[in-house]
């Protein structure tokens, strides 16, 4: 299938589903739609994802090019950006299908229902759940796999990367490892999954424990993509129905080197590292008994070309948590994988 | 109004619902629904709350005694029972409103929906949450009111009441406190509220934090209801929303007397009080600095007589906390009150 993927204004930094997609998709993608960058190529801003060209606006693209357009970029609370009508407008009346992860449902906007409908395409709401969800039993951990989730300090961490790198990295050497997406990203990349921020929150670790239960028994290692953090002012919710729900038996703990404040939300400050290391570990407890066995830091807000400082905060970070640490995307995965994958 | 419950094999100990409004609501209750005990009354089971006749369904009343039928149960998942659709349609056919506070909408039920408009009268599902919620911004702590948050061992071990009776007693000691309803009973009582366990997780928090801005800075004191608990399989989602999205100052730790594992989870035994506490006080801390000052011990599984076992329960549950602790309901409230209402 050939893509194009809509990221206006936050590309690459803030545009975590179009880079999501871009390193880990197997779509063909065509362009990214930037109108701040246009002209330019992903290449030149990140090296090691399929590169395309970036482009203003769907005008800017061959019809005949495009299957479908990704909406790559999802601000605080996933409101649609009215900007972007434009784009989708254009999408569809070239019969493209429209993609989205946004709290706000394409398929509930009357123009866009129409435009799908007059030129037969899909508006595929990713973020909508199924209608037939229902409350967890708490029998995630009875699922052969070992069931490996991703926790953080903070949202955009580093979660969903790490979760697919890990993955990625493990099913390479040999083990038999898939992705329990949880999120809009996940779920475009991998094909399925619940969007368990959209889930009614009675609902939400019965979402994670019903794909849990769907492919646990099929393969010897689960990674769960984690949501938000535990202590996260708007959105700890979602990330304590997926620990319960998915009933861990390894955690794995993502930070930003150097963060300090909740993103979005600067008046609250990140509590230390073992804070969050005894509140997992807590609050998992009583449920599955899992333990923080390795770190992953993200280290793209550092120098890039500065591997020293880089490798020296990966050693502080997993001095710091005691447990073998890595930054999945700038270094080699194989002491966490070795701390996650050994019985 | 004139108020029927319905609560079919479940009156009273697992009927929260009937329960709370039968002790704290203004309507007239005419009957209670429930055909393992037609003919007694409400009395002989509860004799400290507003008294009513039991009968076997709404065939039973006359149809101008009652203006409303309330479902007062709620089976785990909230489903809609098939045995009770003939008193619904009774009450229906009747004109009388339905009021209900399952995750089943009657609202969507076809049948119900059809006989509402047909004999004009209204399907109120208090757990449809309303459209316009959305993320918290983590600004619960900002309004005048002290707010005190009740928190759980389990869902059922007396949150809500304990959220009633301290809101109550403080109203009559002359303090000004007002009651933030998050369930279906506390939404049922007070006429208005968000069911937060029904509101889309990312929204948790903040359909909770709406609640405290809309009323936060016409009181001293909010009670906060609490939901769940924080190490609960299916439901620690909401527990943890509320918790952060109140950002509540003071926490009252409510536990059902020898209770010792999840209810309807046997297999997960509850960790100790002091884990409890250690969970609570840690994952409010980084958004809200909140200490479980008071405790609220339900004594309602001791014998109904021995007031001096449920005294001693009480007492041995306030030293292992460390705080004062009652029963709300067998006891006063004031060392509580006290511990909750001084600066």
């Amino acid at each position: 299938m050939q893509i194009a993927i809509l990221a206006h204004e936050k590309f690459p930094e803030r545009a975590k589903t179009a880079l999501g997609v871009l390193r880990y998709g197997t779509d063909d993608i065509v362009a990214v739609l930037d109108r701040d960058n246009a002209g330019a190529r992903v290449s030149e801003f990140v090296p090691d994802v399929q590169d395309a060209p970036i482009v203003a606006g769907m005008d800017d693209l061959e019809s005949d090019d495009v299957d479908a357009l990704l909406i790559g970029i999802s601000p605080i609370g996933g409101e649609f950006d009215e900007t972007w009508r434009g784009d989708v407008r254009t999408a569809l009346e070239d019969g493209c299908d429209v993609v989205s992860g946004l709290h706000y449902f394409l398929s509930d906007d009357e123009e866009f229902a129409r435009l799908a409908a007059a030129n037969d395409c899909e508006l595929r709401d990713v973020r909508k759940p199924s209608d037939d969800l229902g409350v967890a039993d708490g029998v995630a951990g009875d699922v052969d796999a070992e069931i490996i989730l991703t926790v953080g300090t903070d949202c955009s961490v580093g979660k969903m990367t790490t979760t697919m790198e890990l993955a990625r990295d493990a099913r390479e050497a040999g083990y038999d490892a898939a992705v329990i997406p949880t999120g809009q990203t996940g779920i475009m990349i991998e094909g399925w999954g619940n969007p368990i921020d959209r889930v009614v929150a009675d609902f939400a670790a019965g979402a994670v424990e019903e794909m849990i239960m769907e492919i646990g028994d099929e393969h010897d290692y689960l990674f769960v993509e984690g949501q938000g953090s535990i202590v996260h002012p708007a959105y700890s919710a979602v990330t304590c129905g997926i620990l319960h729900g998915s009933m861990a038996d390894k955690l794995v703990l993502c930070h930003n080197a150097g963060q300090e404040a909740i993103h979005g939300y600067e008046s609250f400050e990140l509590p230390s590292l073992s804070t969050y290391v005894d509140l997992y570990e807590g609050l998992a407890g009583p449920v599955s008994d899992a333990d923080i066995v390795a770190g992953a830091l993200n280290t793209s807000g550092l120098d890039s070309d500065d591997e020293a400082a880089a490798a020296e905060a990966v050693e502080t970070y997993a001095d710091e948590l005691g447990v073998p640490a890595t930054d999945v995307i700038r270094f080699e995965t194989d002491t966490v994988l070795e701390a996650l994958l050994e019985d």
